[in-house]
C-alpha cells in the first residue's frame, strides 16, 4: 500500500488545523492521509466559487458528507468569483484565490485557529514555477509555493508539495476513495490549465526525458536562496529605516547589488501598504537614489509619492479628499 | 536604420578582441556592428566542428573572406566534435562548446589577447534559461548567460545578449549582409533546437502573450541574486578555509542556510579541481557536517574522498598508481 504519511512530518496531531477541501482528488487524499495518521482536530473549510454551475453545489454537498463521515466540523461559503474578478480587474484564478484566502482568514479568526492545510502537490508546483518564469518573477517567484508560509493571519502548510499527482491517484485508487471530478480542469480557458494540459506534457519529448523532478529541485534551490536574501534585507531594512519611517539610503552602500536594493525598496513599500507595487515601481523608486541624474520625486499607485530629501527617501500618502 | 551600436557600450574601441564568428547571421551581424562602431583591432576566430559535412568547410571559407574584406586577422581550427563527444561521454552540444572554448583559450594565449566577443543573443538566452530550469539548476543557472564572464583564461563578452533574433534579422537585411544559413538549426536532433523550434513558439498560445521579455527579466533578477550570493560565499570561504586546505565547518554557523553551505562546498570542490562535482556531490559532502548522524567519509568522482576530522572537512586526492 502506498504510504504518504511521511509528508505530514513536522505537523502535530494534537493541534487544530483548518483543511481546505474542494472535494477534488487532491484534497480528498490529503484529508484521508490526515485521518489515517491520527489527526483529529480538523475543521473542513470549503469555498463554492460559483464557477462550475450546478456541479459546484454538488461539490459542497459531497464535501459536507465527507466531513460528516470523518466526524469533522465543516464550514463553507459561496462567493461570486466572476463578479469579483470583473470589479477588481483580476484574472478569475487570482480572484478565486483572493476570495478563498479571505474566507480562510475570517474562519481562522472566528475559530481561533490560524493554521490551514492545503492540498497543492508537486505538479501544481511545476506549473506555478513555469507561470512565474513566464511572468518575469525573480528568485522568490521561481521558488514557487512554500511548504510552510504566512499569508496575512494564516499559517499555510502544503504537505503534498513534494507528492506527484500520479502518487495521489494511486493513493485514491488503492484506498477506494470517492471524489468529485473537476471538469473545469480540462477547460483551456485558463493559463494554468493550458500549462498543465499542453506545456508540461510536451516537455518530455523536447528534453528527451521528463524534467519535472529537475524543475522541482530548481524551485527548491531558488526558495533557499530567496529565504537567505530576505534575511539579508531584514538586516538592511533595520539599518536604513529612519525614525520618521523614511529610508536613509546613504546607509545602503552604493556597492550593494541592485537586487538587494530593489528588495529593500519593495519591503519598504509593502510595509507602508503602498498598493500594487511590483518590480517596475521598485525600479522607479530606486532611481531616486541617484542624486546626480535621478528625479527627486516618483509617482506611485493609489496617489502615493516617493521623494528624495537630504540622503533619505520619504513616502507621501494620498491626500485625503 | 536599425542602430544596434548601443550594445557595445562599455567596450573599448582601442583594445584588441577576439571575435567568435561561425559565418551565421548572429556573428556576421556582431562583426558588422563592431566595424561600423570603429573597432579595428579584431581577430576573427572560427571553429569547424565537422558537424555539417561539406557546408562546414564552406563556412570556414566564407568567414575567412569576410575577415579579409574587413582587413582583419583570421584564425581557424577544425575539430572532430562527434569523436570527442563519444570519447568524453558528452552531448554533442557540450562537446562542441568545450572544443570551441579550448581553441579560443589557446589562441588567447598565443595572441596575448584574453578578451573574446561572442554573438549569443536574447533568444539564445531564453533557450538557455529553459534548458537550465529543466535540468534543475538553481539561481545561477536560471540567470542564464552573462554579458561579461570569465571562463578559464578568457574574458567573454556577449554584447548581443539583450538583442532579439528579429532585430538581428532586421539589421542583416537593412545592411544587406551576407551570411551562411546553418541548416543544422532546423535539425531537431538536439535539445536546444527542439526548445527553439517547438517549445518557445508554443508559449504565446499557452500564456496568451509572448513571455520572452519576461523570461529575460527573470533571468536578470536571478543573475543579480547569484552574483550577490557568490560574494557572500567568498567571505564564508575565506573564514572557513584552513591552512592545510580543509574546510573548518565549525566556523560555518549551523544556522547558515543550506543554499550557502552547498555553494561553499561547491567552491571548495571546484578550487581543488575535484572533477564532475555538481549538486548531488555537494549535497553528499554536506552530510559530513552532521556530526551526530552523518557519515565520516564520502566518495567523490575521480577517486577523490572527503572526510570529517575534528570539526573540519578534508579532501583526499586519488592515490597515484
Amino acid at each position: 500500500m502506498l504510504d504518504l504519511t511521511s509528508c505530514l512530518e513536522g505537523l502535530s496531531k494534537t493541534r487544530r488545523y483548518l483543511v481546505g477541501v474542494s472535494g477534488g482528488r487532491d484534497s480528498v487524499c490529503l484529508l484521508d492521509i490526515l485521518i489515517r495518521s491520527g489527526f483529529k482536530k480538523l475543521v473542513v473549510v470549503h469555498v463554492n466559487h460559483r464557477l462550475r454551475g450546478r456541479a459546484a453545489s454538488g461539490d459542497a454537498t459531497f464535501t459536507k458528507r465527507l466531513a460528516d463521515s470523518y466526524h469533522l466540523d465543516f464550514e463553507k461559503t459561496e462567493v461570486d468569483t466572476k463578479a469579483y474578478a470583473k470589479s477588481m480587474k483580476l484574472s478569475v484564478e487570482t480572484a478565486a484565490r483572493n476570495l478563498r484566502y479571505e474566507f480562510f482568514s475570517v474562519k481562522a479568526k472566528k475559530l481561533r485557529c490560524s493554521r490551514i492545510l492545503l492540498a497543492h502537490h508537486a505538479d501544481d508546483q511545476v506549473e506555478t514555477v513555469f507561470m512565474n518564469l513566464c511572468r518575469g518573477s525573480g528568485t522568490a517567484g521561481l521558488g514557487g509555493m512554500k511548504t510552510e508560509t504566512t499569508i496575512g493571519n494564516l499559517t499555510v502548510y502544503r504537505p503534498l508539495l513534494n507528492v506527484w499527482r500520479t502518487e495521489i491517484d494511486a493513493y485514491i485508487s488503492e484506498h477506494g476513495l470517492k471524489f468529485r471530478e473537476d471538469a473545469s480542469n480540462a477547460n483551456d480557458e485558463h493559463v494554468r490549465n493550458r500549462v498543465r494540459n499542453e506545456l508540461i506534457p510536451a516537455l518530455p519529448k523536447v528534453f528527451g526525458r521528463d524534467p519535472r523532478e529537475a524543475i522541482l529541485r530548481a524551485a527548491q534551490l531558488c526558495r533557499e536562496d530567496a529565504a537567505f536574501l530576505e534575511m539579508v534585507v531584514d538586516g538592511l531594512y533595520k539599518v536604513a529605516l529612519t525614525k520618521s519611517g523614511g529610508l536613509r539610503f546613504a546607509k545602503v552602500e552604493s556597492t550593494e547589488p541592485s537586487g538587494l536594493k530593489r528588495r529593500l525598496i519593495q519591503r519598504w513599500l509593502s510595509e507602508n501598504e503602498v498598493p500594487d507595487c511590483g518590480f517596475a515601481e521598485a525600479e522607479r523608486v530606486l532611481t531616486l537614489m541617484d542624486i546626480e541624474n535621478g528625479p527627486a520625486k516618483v509617482n506611485l499607485p493609489g496617489d502615493w509619492h516617493a521623494r528624495r530629501r537630504a540622503g533619505s527617501l520619504f513616502l507621501e500618502p494620498p491626500a485625503r479628499g
